[in-house]
């Protein structure tokens, strides 16, 4: 791959080479001498583009900041050239792609992330990065969720596949294999990030699953091919999954459950943040409740949740209505005199008695009762339906 | 009675008798004339006193608004006299007592009503009832709750009451009946607020439970003695509920539950509305979801219903923390670095880095980590535990 060529372009010699490539070939080097999220590895190559990032570390520049901390990672004798193409052709090998910021397929949405943003992405599988970030919600929880949880997940992210909305979340058990499965059986399409590198499948138990993400969605990663999936990886992987999509929604989580840092980074980068509520008594929905009492929007049905991360005035979710009316708690009197009271304008005493064929002075105590219950409104012009009184 | 005699004191003759009494006997009447909560009534008496209010009833004067209504209920050639001293012999009969407005019974609460205040309450047992409204929160829910609201509700209900709290909610059957029956196993006083007269006792089957509440707490009304619970008084009564409490708690609701009123009419009160989260697979449940939806506090925890209602900064309840902390989540070194960071001061990375026992560049690297999970951050003075960090 060109690239590999193009970082002995940072070289001493003069560049010859496509500074794209070079570009492209310098963040495969840096994403192994770095960790994902290096805010200060971040900004240097905004500010210096990654060929000069690389050629001050290998000259040992001491203005840049940790230097030894990958230099630590890049032994003085290292062939630059043979560390990326070693990475490419890992790469190559899976059918992985890479994607940098600023080219057509990369999700701008992650530009959010600021200097924390993914130097590059790995990315697998058969669906379009990009388009499919254009309309994703994240749905995120527990590793060891219940039933309940598993249940939810699957049906938020099938309800949510089936109006063309992509669902993005982790690659652990519990929560977020319940979600890419729900997606992926409503045909919809799925995108596990993952915390190690594209090529790991972690956990092994998920083999299957990713394979099956392949042909139904994607599989992306930030880090390396080859990389394990350190704990610490997890924490900093769940900003992309926050930043990638519009909301995120927290299914279960424990008190200390690390899905609800991405909840976090998606509050700090303004998306929306929602949560499932579940059971008092069960553990596994008191973080999520937690967050609900803190500023999450709750919701319980897919609708409600397209709302919430739709444009504005878009999907709105029809507000929860029963199958019977409040009116069905009145008695027979109250409920003639109440449907005595025009929809649209308003009508007075005499009007709706006669309407309602209920004597006056009844229908004066029924209206009384009536607006105190909040069925009707009095103004100058007479009665009116109030809202709850409409249908 | 006394009042009795007083109620002559609104006929033609000299009024002799103790203005107070004829006050009490004058709304014994009137609440038999009018319906709970009639606001034009209400203001009347305000206006009038209900003295003077009987009078105008009693030879029809047109001023009155909705005479017709209070008169069908009044045949001309009815005792005013005999009609009190019947509902009065009733009371008696039941150990109730009459508590009106003003007096050093009444729980000034229920001023906040207006208008739609009672006239005035029959009170029945063993607990002081303006005391007992002192710290009050109502719990109220579905007659037809699940397994999961009685156990919630009697558990909130006890816990309140182990805390000094008095629990008030309707005499039916679900969440009413776990909340009474919660705080009266805590040795808590728990008070029922009955839609029909306070000697009814509606429905049957709580015959038992309203005795125990009869020793533990009480049963008001303000409805006369004898008077059937009409559907429509359910709603009225619901007002009473809420304006007693510093807050209501809903734990289980369908979308069209009657005992959703009781949170609106809580929030038109200015009193806290609060909900507990169920399944959102629960149709229990959803009535509650829309409220939280829609600006109730979720509350999952009595000290979390406390905190709601208690004086600011009073009784604040724990943030809820699991038994783990973050830092779980972080790999050895992680951990190393984030403990040598201090706890209430600003430290230099040098000074981490010696404390760590961590070299330098790896601190440095950690540090940049730990800040973008939201562990540490980095000020002029140096790096400090962020909330996330501390304990």
């Amino acid at each position: 791959m060109g690239g590999v060529s193009g970082v002995s372009g940072v070289s001493t010699e003069p560049a010859d080479a496509d500074p794209r490539r070079d570009e492209v070939a310098a963040r495969v080097l840096l994403a192994r001498l770095g960790e994902p999220g290096d805010v200060r590895l971040g900004e240097r190559v905004r500010r210096e583009g990654a060929t000069a990032t690389v050629a001050q570390i290998l000259r040992g520049d001491a203005a840049v900041g940790g230097l030894s901390t990958y230099q630590a990672r890049l032994p003085a004798d290292t062939d630059v050239v043979a560390v990326v193409a070693a990475d490419v052709e890992r790469l190559q090998r899976v059918d992985a792609v890479l994607v940098v910021p600023g080219t057509s397929d990369w999700p701008t949405q992650l530009d959010d992330l600021g200097d924390a943003a993914p130097l590059l992405l790995s990315v697998r599988g058969a669906a379009h990065l990009r388009m499919s970030a254009l309309r994703a919600v994240s749905i995120v929880g527990a590793r060891a969720s219940t039933q309940y949880g598993d249940l939810v997940a699957g049906e938020l992210a099938a309800g949510l596949a089936e109006r063309g909305w992509t669902v993005v979340s982790g690659g652990a058990f519990g929560i977020d294999a319940a979600a890419h499965r729900g997606a992926i059986a409503a045909g919809g399409s799925s995108v596990a990030v993952l915390a190690g590198g594209v090529d790991v499948a972690y956990p092994r138990a998920h083999e299957a699953l990713f394979a099956r993400l392949l042909d139904e969605g994607l599989l992306i990663a930030e880090s390396p091919p080859g990389s394990a999936p350190h704990r610490s990886r997890f924490l900093v992987r769940n900003r992309v999954i926050a930043a990638l999509t519009r909301g995120t929604v927290v299914v279960e989580a424990a008190l200390r459950s690390g899905s609800l840092s991405t909840a976090r980074h998606a509050r700090d980068l303004d998306r929306v943040v929602m949560g499932v509520p579940g059971p008092v008594t069960s553990t596994m929905s008191a973080g999520v409740h937690r967050e609900l009492r803190e500023g999450a929007l709750l919701v319980s049905s897919v609708a409600e949740v397209i709302e919430a991360v739709a444009g504005i005035g878009v999907d709105l979710a029809p507000r929860a209505s029963g199958p019977t009316r409040p009116r069905d708690d009145l008695d027979a009197t109250s409920v003639r005199v109440l449907d005595a009271v025009p929809a649209r304008r308003a009508a007075d005493t005499a009007a709706v008695s006669r309407t309602a064929g209920v004597d006056v002075a009844t229908t004066i105590a029924t209206l009384g009762l009536l607006e105190l219950a909040g069925f009707v409104t009095r103004d100058p012009d007479g009665w009116r339906l109030a809202a709850q009184g409409r249908t």
